[in-house]
């Protein structure tokens, strides 16, 4: 009997099979945007048991659960980790067309050998099975299963980046951890946490900010500390994209005020905002930096979870609006006067696909291949109709070929078979356009190209040392 | 010769036919979302040629026809029913790619047992011959070939629901027949017709209306009448969707001013509808009932029409705008207290799609399975590609698997095919997981699936009596 | 070995190839909205090179080279025009995916006879190969190559006609050339070169234009000049859809004002344009023509290469915001004393598909058929995914069979073959239909459908004298 996670899963005719077996399957995983934590990197940690490697964290999966009722405590309140892998086996059984059956498979294969689909009459003994393994496979033989190279976490400016100073200086493991910087707080003059987090940053970097001048060269010092660490790459999320010009003294006098405990007003919070951005794009373009914006997410729609959960714990949707002309200000303020930084642009509702492909169709460079990308598929959207729309848009208007690829965006360590998801399916659409006569079977450039998705174009573009 | 609705017809693999032939094929039907007339049902309603049974009302035929250029006494005038249907005849046969076209012949095979292609040439032949059909099949004999356990209609909360009360007491009529509760004309206080809609509640329900609490109470007890009529579920048109919050003082105000004769400003008449749909939101929380928003409709916009012919006409279309933001806080403000109600959200413009299923997915409740749903593609969608891809971002969320499925929202006696026409669609689909090997070919967990969406899910989430 | 563009190039089935071959490929082409100049087509211009017939003035290529990061002057600014070929030569070799590799093989065969896939090493023998054919191909040879019947090119009002005029009382060149309005420098009174424009349209006219009546009287003196010329449609960039509802004095008011030097307000800019668009299109309507909505365009989005190389050169975008309201009222104040002229509606973002088809189908008139259009996918979305999408929508919610087909927009007189293309891939979407049984196998209805969309809808919808 075949297993389900068999050699050649997804892959639909012949030319896609060789295209990922023999182009993309081995080349290295470049993860260049995920949550992973450096520090249980370091560590070595290990999992105690399947739920903590799988559900202590994963709002995926804790939102399918919620839909079927579970209650909490067992989704994520961790009270009864085997009743809450029960609750995700009889979830996952019946989830027909969704990639989080696909994930939970592959994951199950890739790092467990186990071939048995999971469901409620065989989730005990796949839980068993892993418990035992678990014990052998911490963080960093997990890493080293999956071919890794690079990878980028998410960091804070105020992050000390300790573990990735002794990660770096560590010579038993081999893949490059480096941070990625994450100045969204820096930003979000209208949270409560700002003045806190300003404090922290002062802390931090041991300087007084009393000045949105303080506060910039401190950002620089700390960009400088993160390039140090091998950071070659920030992100923003902006939830909505607006475009408010101001004045640096505009700017200036909006921080100081908020500094003196006043309220911004609306307009002042986007001056600022907006000011931020542009300064902090000119200097990710000094530094040869790539930055990402991920624009469209809806944070945080329940005031009941907020209360009891906390924040990023499943309870987000997407966002619409007005996004073009705002971000198309943006780019061109960094551009005009030459200074746009390498951009990478995820849009979180697909309404906006082909409006965002244009815009990074509108800002090119002399010297510089596929400056700004149209990202992968993010979030909601990292699924095979997702990630076929983002790909499909990209080749219809621009060069798919010059396209940097997939990342995880993923808090877990098991979720590296996402790049194999993602080259699987790009295999087919690569195939589907040969098969049906819209590009010559040409297998130079087809593998060139697979390849140069899969791996080349990230390594090119985000120049790590 | 094969007809053209043959026994497979849309059904593209023998998985397809198996999962539509012998496991969704044989489900009762569950119309949870119609406009049929009860009195209609009650009086067993006969018609008198096949123009009166599918062009007197159908605006969807209607809109075809005149973009064929017909004139508006042929196509909705019936100054001459053969007329009438002939241009619909003509209309019909080049309609590739249009569901009537399918429409049509499954009503003409499912009722009439005529496999003829309706054309010009085969059009007078078909009159007749359903003509003479006509009398001995009354408006509940459509119905028992139907195979409906349940109709729900839809009702004003003045109507009187006298001819579901005479439904209810006939022993010689099988199928469950209950009115849906809507109640826009209690929530348009900015309707010309409000204050006459409201004179018409006070004396329906037999008590004055002289302020918010007064309607509060009346709609309160409307709510308890139509639930002793077996009502379960209510319908709001949403065409925009906005949220101003405001306290319930503010929007007794706002109700009192108008009362006096003042305009009230846009401000106050969206603090108004804002308060009444949250209030009745906890009053359907209450009773456990299902509340259904229909959002996205831009109704009646030609003014020609409408001064010649009255609302709902067929000069319709689909609405933009930003909707996430204020449907997040109306079902926060629901959810906030745990009084949100299970709740379906349709959204007629397909771009806003993959918004509205991430937000079903952030306010589930502990104990519901799946609490809010991303209804059923609607209207203007409600086509192969409409629905297939409702059906495919239910399923990249989502869990497909508990969908409650399909409605008619028909006014036709003969639309219960749409039901046959979702199934074997849905078979499809579902098969074409299998086949591409995203889906385990497991007989057990497939026909649970469908069963469910065919039903099941239907009759365990409304709680009809 | 099979040639990549061979004679069933796209068509997937045999029925595709039968209604390609049989019935749409012969068909003449009216090419109802391009770019050409009809200078070129009267005095038969010659083209010195490949680069200067291909890249002279296509920003389609121009955007996926600058996408590679090849310099400006060797793109559009010919400097060498045969380092900026091989430069598109290399971008072409991976566009897997992109309509530009079809159309730039599809273009090489057609004209040219050349088989030959471009790339790097095959470059050079393919530029001197069309390089020794140019000289015997001038542009009128090119336009009889192409089957084309009538060509619409696109004028500004203050255009003397004098080359359409000519190339009228030329017997040695057959097809139809005429022009085509597009007014939008009457509307955009806030250009900066309002003024200069009016001046420029009173000279022409040879009248003073001192008032709004002058203006609109100069306009319709104008039309009356074009639609002798045998125009028979005008084109307005909708880049915002905008309705301002204001009365003929206020808009007189506002122009006196502009006249006068003020800048106007917001408010009275879009007084000012709904006023012009109602204007005109009344007076389309009193003359029989069609008018054309290019709706959702975001333009010249790069101020330094606006600076550097001027208005459309290729740095624009999809534009989104609501469009359904200000679009319907519109229609609707032209439909409502019954002056509503026949229309096509392109929207740029495909967000809008759906709403601006069933919008189409809310303005019908007695007698006229397919009245609104929803047009042919346009710019970013003349793609197969587009097409299909524009055409798929057509046919969900409208009659598909009364649609008037593809248009060039093109501003290059090789670009015919879009038409083939566009054939093509409606002979496979019309087999697919009835290859799934959505709809009968019937030659005669097949053939006149695909015929009607290829040729003769158009044919009977502009009315070319």
């Amino acid at each position: 009997m075949t297993s389900f996670i068999h050699d050649d899963f997804m892959l639909q005719s012949p030319l896609a099979k060789t295209l990922y077996h023999e182009h993309a399957r081995h080349m290295p995983i470049i993860d260049f945007h995920c949550h992973l934590n450096p520090k249980d990197i370091y560590l070595n940690r290990t999992f105690a048991n399947l739920y903590e490697l799988w559900l202590e964290g994963d709002h995926y999966k804790w939102r399918l659960m919620r839909a079927k009722g579970y209650p909490e405590s067992i989704i994520s309140g961790g009270v009864d980790p085997k009743a809450g892998f029960m609750a995700w086996a009889t979830t996952v059984e019946s989830l027909i067309g969704n990639p989080l059956y696909h994930w939970t498979h592959l994951e199950l294969k890739r790092y467990f050998g186990i071939d048995t689909l999971l469901s409620p009459s065989t989730a005990k003994a796949i839980y068993d099975q892993v418990n035992a393994l678990l014990p052998s496979m911490p963080v960093r033989t997990l890493i080293d299963m999956s071919h890794v190279e690079t990878i980028c976490t998410t960091d804070d400016p105020t992050d000390s980046l300790e573990w990735h100073e002794r990660l770096q200086s560590d010579p038993t493991f081999q893949p490059r951890v480096v941070p990625a910087f994450r100045p969204d707080k820096a930003i979000n003059i209208d949270s409560p946490a700002f003045l806190a987090w300003i404090g922290k940053l002062a802390h931090v970097a041991n300087r007084p900010i009393t000045s949105l001048k303080d506060l910039k060269d401190t950002m620089i010092n700390r960009i400088d500390v993160f390039h140090d660490h091998g950071c070659r790459l920030s992100d923003h999320a902006l939830d909505e994209v607006f475009f408010q010009p101001g004045s640096d003294q505009d700017a200036a006098m909006v921080f100081l005020d908020v500094l003196n405990g006043k309220v911004p007003s609306s307009h002042d919070i986007r001056l600022f905002k907006t000011n931020m951005l542009v300064f902090l794009g000119k200097a990710y373009y000094q530094k040869g930096w790539v930055q990402q914006y991920h624009i469209g997410a809806l944070r945080n729609v329940s005031s009941r979870m907020l209360d009891l959960m906390g924040p990023d714990t499943g309870f987000d949707a997407i966002m619409d609006g007005k996004i073009a002309t705002p971000l198309a200000r943006l780019l061109d303020t960094l551009d005009e006067t030459n200074e746009c930084p390498k951009t990478i642009i995820y849009t979180l509702n697909p309404a906006d696909f082909e409006l965002a492909m244009t815009l990074t169709q509108s800002f090119p460079s002399d010297g510089v291949s596929g400056k700004i990308q149209f990202g992968a598929a993010w979030w909601f959207l990292d699924n095979i109709d997702g990630m076929t729309r983002q790909i499909k848009t990209l080749a219809n208007n621009g060069s798919l070929s010059s396209f940097v690829g997939m990342l995880t965006d993923s808090r877990s360590f098991v979720s590296y078979p996402r790049h194999e998801y993602f080259r699987r399916l790009l295999s087919n659409i690569l195939a589907d356009e040969v098969n049906k006569g819209y590009f010559p079977n040409d297998p130079a450039i087809l593998s060139k190209i697979i390849k140069d998705i899969s791996y080349h174009n990230a390594k090119s573009y985000f120049n790590f040392v």
